[in-house]
């Protein structure tokens, strides 16, 4: 067997776990060889999966001698100054969405981990769900024409506790960051404008604390393109993932997948499943080769499909998002990218 | 046999022979006792419907002592003079779409029709369909909850000729005024406010008229509801005539109709039917509702179900359409409204 | 005008009641000049449509001496020799399906109209339906490639009285002729063998009178093709009508058609319109293009693309599943040819 | 971590591959200690899948004292001497389908499994796909009442070498037998009576030793249902893979499922993607859930889900089948079944 890749994984949450699961059990070539997490009580899940070595202090992982790269799923806040210490000892970097919210943190960091020569992956893990990259395809090769209109539709199931939502960042950076990147990745082009409409008409408490839960998005870009993002933090029927990409030669159109392919005729009509019913569920696979893939651009060298730009493309976007909210009028790219510092 | 309707018509372009056919072919109950169109090569395609009296005077339609109701498929300018006219001879009034391009107008309209007691309905058309009825069954039963997002998506097969956009008033008065009550009739509620983002990406000709074939359109409603509309006046594989109302219970979606229902499976995939080609195949049957709802108002003495008051919402929707893509920014409904000189 | 195309009507039950509205409301270039029905209470009924010239005796309807063309919707026995009468006559001839229960009848028949070189043509309105149609297109153009295996899923929503049944002729020749004539229309080839497996899973007191409601029938074809049909009596959820040729290139398939064209998405599901409810909705256009057909075969003097050798095969079918079924072995489509006195 | 169940893999073809990868890369709770195949080229596929110890000798495996468990993947006529022997070693066994071609041979398998208290189950693992579970769960919990007719569609994309055709023992024990099993599995049901129509349209020159590659099989149950198989070895535009239960009170009907769930709209009409290739692809989360199934009987000690009763009944169908093709009639299962000598 080849020699296994030497992982280190900081932050053993839902996301952390998801990632330690994927490589403890589906794949063989590489090997945890320590995990942290602030709170011991996520350890033993660590343990159960055959991870020997934990600790509370991420500096262990990023520190620890065998460790080859590193694997960042611990709280936002968190995830530039692990990038960068990382970054210093030479271990490849895959982190968690966002890489910060602040785009000086974000240009800061890239100049770090270019300095190192040492890989960064962002986890946009949907970049790798088949029907994501299927939609992609038919506008890369040309079958969809000049790209006019992109829908994209993004809900989730249920909306998190209140006490997550406060420190959250807010929907635009929580939630629909990752919007902001697929419709850059389907595009292929540079978005200029943003304009938001939202409202709280699921949780109006929120409201309190400036979020929201409802929004329509309007995203124009460079190459002429218009896009509008629907999310709501809750579709009764499971976590809706839809997009379709109008050009001028046709469209491609994404549909939610479901747990099975099977329908119901009844005297009341036609059942069929709902969709998949949360991100586990849904990008279960996209989870797997957005890990597979980072592993690949180490042992054989490929650049990173998602660097430091599109992490500050996606947070530039949600901080233009924001601006539109609360001024209530389009927002240029432009006025957000110039309070980046020349660095 | 029962005592038929007599009906003149008005116009005998494109919709006007639409709705003649229906009279002659398909509502024995009616009879049309007399047409007009300016233009002489139209009237044998009356004649050969069966109608004897032909002219190039809408007032002889008008004034025919026979008729009881009117059809003005006219060009939209006279729609006011026609049904101000008809109303003060006590006849029923059935007009295209829109009524007016003036707020004015309208209301000088709806003045004269009440006076006089008459019916007057306006063709939206669309109203009659079947996918988007079950629609708005959906929310009138409570089924979908509190209306949250509607996505409209609205795209022609192919452009009109130039010639005819010049005179067409702009894409919104033109095309999306359909999906403006479209929107009203399914979320059931006024909208407050509207921001257009809009280009001619098909043709960049006619942005030297001030127009444009692509557009989304956020409008947000009294009740709190967020709609999007997407509009293009070209897609490749047809009449694009999606909706869907998502809300705190459920969504309710409807899909395109096609011209059969069959699936081809070949070595390259699955292959399915392109949507029915334009309004006049996939509304062919909602015209037909449309016109015996019409007639039915007047024999079973119903109200209008499309009333003075829809035709004047649209428009100014559309007003406030074209001011948000001039100005870049969101437009208040009141900023249009109150334009009204009270009368 | 053109000159109308002179109708008279024979039977006024359910389908000659479709034939009638069909005629009456939406074919203006024919009139019906006479019905006639054995039980005045149908009289009204056409009166209602503007039929003025009312009989219990249906050889007014063929001697009428304006009437040049007649459509037989009277009980199978009586269509022998009121086709026969017809032709003679000089009459073109709709008849509804089975011309006949027996080979020799349909035989004689074939000669007499012959001898007298009138139109005849059976109602076998299934033929146009549009999605069986476009399957059959893909069939005759080659894209299919050589028909391999014919599947017909055919099965009504509920079962007719008891009554009815005990004089339906039993369901190969009450219900399963529709789709003995389906399969030659789409295979493109004569019957050889069939095997019926059946019972009567639905009301089990139809054995006692040697009839079933639940049956699957294999079709061998002279070219190679092979052919399954399954029936049954009473399909909850309403209509099934589909079927699916697969060939060494490709497969057509036909999927039911629906009231309305969207979904409702619920905590519980997705949930979708049931198939139309019965032939009268699901055939409607069917109905009315198949008459269309026939007056336009008497007018252009085309022939009829349904004739008697139709007619002959799907009835010779149909004894031979009778014998299968009684015998619990394949038949052989010659037995039963054989059995034709030759005349 | 749990201690690791100690597997030994016999056959490294095709489908030995399949369960040894599932092992290696998904399967964490066991450990491959040795595997055969009589073909050292194979060899190397499990060297690198990390199983140490090879051997060309099943007895090897069978033998090894590590071993807890074995899969046999290896060719049928091999699986009841090494079923046998693995038995008496007291391993508990997971072995390819068909167990047997010889009822007598089952049955004697059977006596010798249950004397030594070892699991054995079949791998029939279209059981473990989530479609036809759905599908068999709706009979389970009542939603489809009474079954009246079952439909399965089972098509290869392309056959397989003439080669091994001519060793394979025909369609019905190589290909038809898992769905002779699915019909059992979903009708919950035994088959009393089997009727074959069949044909060579694909590759004739197979009907020189006696094999088909089209068929359609009619079975009848003990409680009244019937089904209907439509076998190709050919379907050019991917594996299909569907079936339907209609019962007195609704359907449950699996659809294909697809590499992804996306359709281009193109000028043309709507493409979307052809089924899943073949086995590998359309069964590769049911190979995995078969396999784990197993392992879970014997470290949780659950009874098989598929015994030997199972194996005896599939074969015993095939062998019907193959009569009633040769004789051209419908076979009781009785006559099959009595020709198995009381042991």
């Amino acid at each position: 067997m080849c020699k296994k890749l030497k992982i280190g994984v900081i932050g053993l949450g839902r996301i952390g776990q998801i990632h330690l699961a994927n490589l403890c059990r589906h794949m063989p070539e590489t090997e945890v060889v320590i995990a942290s997490d602030l709170s011991v009580s996520t350890h033993d899940i660590a343990r159960n999966m055959g991870v020997q070595n934990l600790s509370t202090d991420a500096s262990e992982v990023i520190d620890h001698p065998d460790v080859e790269a590193v694997i960042i799923c611990s709280p936002t806040s968190s995830h530039v100054p692990y990038t960068i210490a990382a970054a210093k000892q030479n271990k490849h970097i895959f982190c968690e969405k966002p890489l910060d919210i602040s785009l000086s943190g974000i240009q800061q960091t890239q100049k770090v981990v270019e300095a190192h020569g040492v890989k960064l992956m962002l986890g946009f893990n949907r970049r790798f769900d088949a029907n994501f990259n299927q939609v992609r395809e038919s506008v890369l090769s040309g079958r969809v024409g000049q790209p006019h209109i992109l829908r994209i539709t993004s809900r989730d199931p249920s909306p998190p506790p209140i006490s997550y939502l406060k420190k959250s960042g807010g929907i635009f950076l929580d939630m629909s960051i990752h919007d902001f990147d697929m419709a850059r990745f389907i595009v292929g082009s540079e978005v200029m404008e943003v304009y938001v409409k939202g409202d709280a008409l699921i949780q109006p408490e929120i409201k309190e604390f400036g979020d929201i839960d409802t929004a329509i998005i309007v995203l124009t870009f460079e190459n002429g393109a218009m896009a509008v993002i629907d999310n709501s933090r809750k579709a009764v029927y499971g976590y809706d993932q839809r997009l379709e990409i109008f050009g001028s030669k046709g469209m491609a159109k994404a549909e939610n997948n479901t747990p099975h392919n099977t329908q119901f005729y009844a005297e009341t009509g036609i059942h069929g499943a709902p969709p998949l019913h949360f991100f586990l569920e849904r990008y279960q696979q996209a989870y797997r080769t957005c890990l597979e893939t980072f592993v690949a651009c180490i042992t054989k060298d490929y650049p990173s499909p998602i660097d430091c730009q599109d992490g500050l493309m996606a947070t530039a976007i949600g901080i233009a998002a924001m601006k539109s909210l609360s001024e209530n009028r389009p927002v240029k790219m432009q006025e957000v990218l110039e309070s980046i510092p020349s660095i």
